[in-house]
């Protein structure tokens, strides 16, 4: 199962929206046929492991499959894994867990047992849990997780008040997380940081035959027609308030709007999340301003902060969080360390907030 | 080599101002005798291992010692140790390292060489010297190592504007600060802090058989006779404004006075480094305002940062040190981490400033 996990994670940055799974072939202690996840549309795992295995003439017949995943037994852009797997004459099937889509749920066990197929599921769950999580979020809460990664001083600062902030992590960390952005479905930013920084927002220091999408929330619609962000399509932009003809102008470079006003007049971002869930984003990775970064916190619309801590004091700056004085201390938002590397001479924080229910 | 740093560890709270050395004597692959430096004025770790020896009925003669610093061969309080050692008859002695005091350097294992003693050095130097960082810092460049403590919340922030800082970070985070004060020769901290916490600045959460002096940056003696920080003597207070009368109140309640202004009336901090240098402080433990903490780390005072870390977020509130706006993010203070633990649900930073010298 680990070297099953080893394949799915070959699929990190090409299987969504499809989940990274693995697939190992053994028979008599022997790696007789492996495959990962091809992109949407193509083969699952199973149906690559054994074409590997015929395609090194190796008979399966009999043989234990590891998969990351429970088997898929619905028709979906492509037939279902669990009839491959019995057609091929498989003799044992373990899964590291079962699916929570509630197309499979336990279904796919179900049909190999009833072919006479020995199965087993449950074993490392969690690691095969961890390498889907936005997959999983999208199943069981209909929204994606949302990763927001911010680089920062020791003492919790983005930049100068000028709006200077290179360089304050070292090379390493940024191009560490060009490779988080590399496995998210969509990279989000806001306005603020469309005028001020103009990023691409797209993957540039890890190789990826995939770029994510770009989401911008921009209320007022004031981007401009020139922002590195729209070059090349794929952009979507999120307002609160109509404009037909500044619509009409960036649909003509290829930009999708999306209109999701609140009672306040500001883009509804819960709602976001859920409409990002319908449009199959897994992973959604946040690189915004303090601004945008305080609305989604407050909004309890993020799950894991991506922190990077340079060893250095700044001082008086710009903070990574908008967020407003607290009354009282029972009111601040609880986490919880999830990992912690040194990345170069950054350090590399992952911390899940507590609001999340246990099984995230 | 393992085993004498392991004793020198059980000096960790009490041998200052002297180092914390351990002694182990072995003879055919056994140890017949171990030893720690006892509180200043009694044995040295090498007398307390012989002693061990004697004590166990082992004989020593042509047994090998590993000491964690080199043998002292001067009349301090104590007799030289290097005597004691030839005395004994020892066959081979190996020392962590050599002894920056420019009293011993080099002399005590010169003078074990010329009585027949076979000597090393150089063995695990780097864990011996990490050990007894405040006796070399006092020993090298006269001043204590200074060791600044924080806790924080995530995005850097202390406590409230309304100045409510509990509870930020958990109880294994506040335990093993005292842990740290505990090694320290004195804490420091500054009139604010007295002001808004009345701290009593003593050790509680660990065991000790000596509190750390408490040191109080006033600049115009405003302290309340009352203050917690006073009580049971050994507290000095640093001023920059003479007042004969409130001197003399101080005085009565067992604290002392130093007077040490700079140009702007406040406290000369780098002069006070080298006043704590040559009273025989080792390592200084600050716990400070925002304001104290940004001045001492502006004024070059500050060697390392012992920053505990919770996984929560509270917006805007006090930060960490108060540092002014940078022109340019080439003048941020640069640090290296050197330590990064877990400690309850908090994470635990040690950095060191860049600013020190390749040794430190």
């Amino acid at each position: 199962m680990r070297l099953a996990l080893e394949w799915a994670r070959k699929g990190l940055y090409t299987t969504s929206p499809n989940p990274r799974i693995g697939c190992v072939i053994v028979a008599a202690g022997k790696v007789i046929g492996a495959g990962v996840t091809q992109p949407a549309g193509q083969n699952h795992a199973e149906v690559q492991a054994l074409a590997d295995a015929a395609a090194r003439g190796n008979d399966v017949r009999g043989a234990t499959a590891y998969v990351t995943l429970e088997p898929c037994n619905h028709h979906g852009r492509t037939p279902p894994c669990s009839d491959a797997l019995v057609r091929a004459g498989l003799g044992r099937v373990v899964a590291a867990m079962t699916d929570p889509n509630p197309l499979v749920a336990g279904q796919g066990l179900a049909k190999l047992q009833g072919a006479g197929i020995e199965v087993a599921s449950g074993v490392l769950a969690d690691e095969a849990r961890e390498l889907n999580i936005g997959f999983f979020s999208r199943m069981e809460r209909g929204k994606p997780w949302v990763r927001m990664k911010c680089a920062a001083s020791l003492d919790g600062m983005t930049a100068l008040h000028n709006g200077r902030s290179q360089w304050i992590t070292g090379q390493a960390a940024r191009d560490d997380g060009h490779a988080w952005r590399a496995r998210a479905c969509a990279i989000l930013t806001g306005i603020g940081t469309v005028k001020t920084d103009d990023p691409q927002l797209n993957v540039r220091a890890v190789a990826t035959p995939r770029q994510p999408l770009r989401i911008v929330v921009d209320s007022r619609l004031e981007i401009s027609l020139d922002a590195r962000v729209l070059q090349g399509g794929d952009t979507w932009i999120v307002a609160a308030v109509a404009n037909p003809a500044k619509e009409a102008q960036l649909r003509a470079l290829g930009a999708e709007v999306i209109l999701l006003p609140n009672a306040q007049g500001k883009v509804d971002l819960p709602a976001l999340m859920l409409e990002l869930g319908r449009r199959q984003i897994n992973e959604l990775h946040v690189e915004a301003g303090s601004k945008l970064n305080g609305s989604l916190i407050r909004e309890g619309c993020v799950d894991e902060l991506l922190l990077y801590l340079a060893p250095a004091l700044i001082g008086d700056a710009q903070g990574m969080f908008g967020l407003p004085a607290l009354a009282d201390l029972d009111h601040q938002y609880r986490l919880r360390f999830h990992d912690i590397t040194k990345t170069g001479d950054d350090l590399r924080i992952l911390a899940r907030f507590n609001h999340l229910t246990p099984t995230y």
